[in-house]
């Protein structure tokens, strides 16, 4: 149940911050290589699940791989 | 060897964002509710990998913990 939860929180914790840079257009102080790296490692995860066939592993890092590419375009456009 | 590139990456993805709130003392465009969630995530996360006695899952967020809890300490201090 444990691993659930954190799971969940892990996975739309990106959500609050797709939010606040979409509406905010600020970016200054999020780190971009933090992003950068979130995103090539969140794919290499989902990379990994597809490999192992884990529908937990494609399903919650597909959602987050879509969230922190986002994160990462907007501080890429609004530095 | 996939999984292990993905481990290693989001979980050091903290430290360039921990160690531009040092250095400019600005977390304006961090988002408070996302700061929290991965804190509360990455803790249970651990305390996950501790129960199923999992040692590259106690490690990685052990590491991770330390470096979101310095970054939603920062974005508290320096809203």
């Amino acid at each position: 149940m444990i691993g659930i939860v954190a799971a969940c929180l892990t996975t739309f914790a990106f959500a609050p911050q797709v939010i606040k840079v979409m509406k905010d257009k600020n970016t200054k102080s999020l780190s971009l290589v933090m992003c950068f790296m979130q995103t090539l490692g969140i794919f290499l995860w989902l990379v990994h699940g597809i490999f192992i066939k884990d529908f937990a592993l494609i399903f919650a890092n597909s959602i987050s791989f879509v969230m922190v590419a986002i994160i990462l375009l907007y501080k890429i456009k609004y530095h």
